[in-house]
């Protein structure tokens, strides 16, 4: 009965060699294609894997190797941990171990939470990921715990509170395990919080650290917030952050300020729709960089951090590339904060003229005088962004940033902001907040950035916007999903489309890529949810927000989690 | 955008014919392999496709060629219906219509039942499919409706009350299609029921006729039921029939009596465990044979009647094949029901000494005797049967039955039985009705049967029990799943396996193949679920029910239902 099929030897499970990934196992992680031990496929977040086996030129050949069904159907954002064969995959409400050779469960380890928690979360009831270290899984729940489960059968080791449904917090993000603390942030910047960003200790549990991103009173930044406005002055924290050992920093992103009615808080507000570059040993604020100062249009900038190195003006720089969630493509001097280039990446942008390269702060438009004199507008990207959360990818061979990217404009008139508990806290005229699409071109690109220039090398149009990350490989291949079910990959080079599969529900997850016994696989999630799918369809019947049948579309796209594993086809 | 990938073309969707399959269409559906409009891929449900281009040589590059989600959680024992391009899928609670190009939704209806319905249903919360006729598909409704609904957008046209869950009965089957009449039977046979089966004006759903297997005061037959005993003698219907249009006759069969426990309703029992040859106009019984007079070990013989030509003693015979849960495998002649050969196809069976073939009876074993005097005993094969729902399939190119069989055992001891609404009535000691299994050998195998003799030309073991259908090929391909997930491939003529994909989630549905644009394509639903999920593990812990690991194998397969399409990776 054991054959080798499809590429995946039918084998009994290898011995189980728990706790031997070790920190210098995850310092080298982008560098050793063997194993996906870190969020991003590296602590620089490039999502870039140097392994080439599949190719433009074999793509058609790549097949599903196996399936593994959750048991869930609410969103799969998350992205898997492989280590020595078994992937580690989180979803809302459990941890699942998979044999990698056969695609059957080795454990599930399932959470409960107050049925009261997804009403109160926002956005999507997800979770994006885990963190492993030394036989230790981590992982947040929606209800604001971060936990520790043994990698071999997961068992739970510890389990801290780090923030409460009941004050409009949640979780969704994948920690970061660093030397010397494993991080995480929070979510819930439409509900009055303030936010943070913890260090826990690695092995016990224990609360190392507290770095709030709303500068309160006696903290560096304070003075940019009247009165009482920084108690719930928002900058979530809920997309990981990247990670410089050698520098030591963490490289955080902070989300929008609440309410978003921004009158109401006058000043920069720091440090929301930052970039925030700590020490992971205590939460210090090294540098930071706000890409937003005093944001009124919910402009998160919490997603990822890429870093690299690039030359530039012939010199050797160690970077930090952010496609920003307001339209612009910023590149940063990772020691230091400095602004190397801030480009827009959109077709559509009104709110600012431009960045002023001098002082790094974005000039503010005719259209947004008039926004914050109180007059009704649409702005150019909406809440959504230009980019969501879902990441980018970069290769060093092409140079190229690779994202979906986002044409959709939104309503906007600034209110009176009331704050009651577990309702959204934004100061704007929800009745008006519609989202705006250009009936005559595409709302939403994958595109291929110059991270320099903010140009596209080439965008590829989607008839329904991507919710999903990227990745690129060394084959040139660009991975990306779409939410009714197709994972393609595309020429890294040309943007062709080179290959597609049909994954049943939508995908909005984070495809990783990997060997096992010197097969090249590659894997995503499948599972439609996420904020798009729960908002964009309230909005079906509004002119201006993509044609019906285009919304049917994508709410015909069935729910249904699972994990694909695809590999060439032996010739 | 347009590419041929995977051998499916992505195009759009194209003209849909509503209404052009015909009596004639579904009479040649064995014919036909560029459709499925028939459960079974025919009225005579040999299970068969003279498809060829999927073989063991090429097998090997056999992939998925999409996959689409159900949302559903529960069990998905559902064979799909294929028409001109389209797909048509039934859960528990809702139906799909699929684009086979290219695995999208193009429309889904679905139900609601009232929400104690689960606790009521006996042994698996799953629908076995559709009918189609004329631009309408039949299904039916756990709660005991059927109802008919336009192909082209799912839209209800009529709803007929059939059964009522107050009673204990339920629905599960596909319905049969018929010239005259769409063709329904029930399920409840542990609820203290008295089957029927049901004919139903194709146009108006317009009530036709009830012919009751369990004959009442007035009614051939009913001389064999004691006192009040017809009243709740059981006898559900819950498979369905196939169908010979020359000689006009519906083969359907009949469950196990009403309670288990027989010494309380000492007689023949007409017609429980039976095969029912009936007219479709009218219900008329134009023959019947009882496999298992006074059935006291819930042998219910609902399973599929096979209906094919033979050559026996140098003369061509119409048969009807049926593997029967008593642990012997019938020929019978179908024009007349006259009793050709009845051989035991189990390794263990031993409530019977055999089939007398003058009378058509099993001959009693001691072990019976001793059960009928009130003894506590061990019966093979047990509850589950020698094979259970799962139907089996027939090749006229190997003259092989090809069938999951089961090797299980059951603690059985008669008792006074109570009849409570809604609640078992058995009347045998459920605590001790623990299944056994050998543990020194498979409690399962996928077989291939001579049907004259009952012999295995090959069998292949299993590690646990199959609870799904198989197909075969004139590709010489036969077709199976496995509870763990696997969709397997072997050669109709050695047993080989020579293929197999993870699908997710456990396999306990029913294969098909078909042509679309002169490619093949062979279609499974994924989703665990069923009797065999929901029982087993129950008694997990008891000695003689498998291994706690086997247990545990079954347990840890995670639910979620999809379906699988499948083709050729072209070279």
């Amino acid at each position: 009965m054991l054959k080798r099929l499809l590429g995946v030897a039918v084998l009994a499970t290898l011995p189980f060699g728990a706790g031997a990934q070790s920190i210098d196992d995850l310092k080298n992680d982008a560098n050793t294609p063997d194993n996906v031990l870190t969020l991003g496929m590296g602590w620089d977040q490039k999502r870039y894997s140097p392994l080439d086996q599949i190719n433009a030129k074999n793509v058609k050949r790549l097949v599903p190797v196996w399936n593994y069904s959750l048991g869930d159907n609410r969103g799969q954002e998350s992205q898997p941990i492989i280590h020595e064969g078994r992937m580690y995959v989180t979803t809302h409400d459990a941890t699942h171990a998979i044999d990698v050779r056969t695609g059957r469960n080795i454990w599930v380890q399932k959470f409960e939470y107050p049925p009261e928690t997804p009403r109160i979360v926002c956005c999507g009831i997800v979770n994006r990921g885990a963190a492993i270290l030394d036989g230790l899984l981590y992982r947040v729940t929606l209800d604001g715990f971060v936990v520790a489960l043994k990698t071999e059968d997961g068992s739970e080791v510890w389990r801290s509170q780090a923030a409460s449904i009941e004050e409009g917090q949640s979780m969704t993000l994948a920690p970061l395990v660093t030397p010397s603390a494993v991080i995480t942030g929070i979510s819930g910047g439409e509900y009055g919080i303030r936010g943070y960003i913890d260090g826990w200790d690695l092995k016990t549990g224990k609360h190392l650290w507290r770095r709030f991103t709303v500068a309160g009173p006696g903290e560096p930044g304070h003075e940019t917030w009247p009165g009482d406005t920084w108690k719930h002055g928002g900058g979530p924290t809920w997309i990981t952050g990247s990670y410089d050992p050698d520098l030591n920093l963490v490289y955080w992103g902070t989300g929008n300020g609440g309410p978003w009615n921004a009158e109401f808080r006058k000043g920069d507000n720091l440090y929301i729709a930052s970039t925030l570059a700590m020490r992971p040993e205590t939460g210090e604020i090294v540098w930071h960089y706000q890409y937003s100062p005093n944001d009124p249009y919910d402009y998160d900038e919490v997603g990822e951090n890429i870093l690299t190195d690039m030359t530039i003006d012939g010199k050797n720089r160690k970077v930090m590339i952010h496609v920003a969630r307001n339209g612009f493509l910023y590149v940063l001097d990772r020691t230091n904060g400095e602004l190397l280039a801030a480009n827009q990446y959109v077709k559509h942008l009104n709110w600012a003229d431009g960045i002023d390269m001098k002082t790094g702060r974005p000039i503010d438009s005719e259209l947004t005088k008039k926004m914050r004199a109180g007059e009704e507008i649409v702005v150019w990207p909406g809440a959504f962004g230009g980019k969501n959360w879902f990441p980018a990818s970069y290769s060093p061979k092409t140079g190229l940033v690779y994202t979906n990217t986002l044409e959709i404009g939104m309503g906007y008139k600034a209110i009176e902001p009331k704050l009651v508990k577990g309702t959204f806290y934004v100061g704007i005229d929800l009745s008006k907040a519609l989202f705006h699409m250009k009936q005559d071109e595409p709302h939403a690109y994958l595109r291929a950035l110059d991270p320099m220039t903010g140009e596209a090398k080439w965008e590829h149009p989607l008839e329904i916007a991507n919710w999903g990350g990227t990745m690129v490989t060394g084959g040139d291949l660009v991975f990306a999903g779409t939410q009714t079910g197709e994972f393609q990959a595309f020429d890294a080079n040309t943007g062709e489309m080179v290959w597609q599969f049909q994954t049943g529900s939508g995908i909005i997850g984070q495809p990783v890529t990997y060997t096992i016994d010197g097969t090249q696989y590659v894997t995503i999630a499948s599972g439609i949810g996420g904020a798009y799918r729960n908002y964009v369809p309230l909005l079906g019947g509004v002119e201006g927000v993509g044609s019906p049948e285009t919304v049917a579309k994508l709410t015909s796209v069935q729910p249904g989690g699972s994990f694909w594993t695809f590999a060439l086809l032996p010739e």
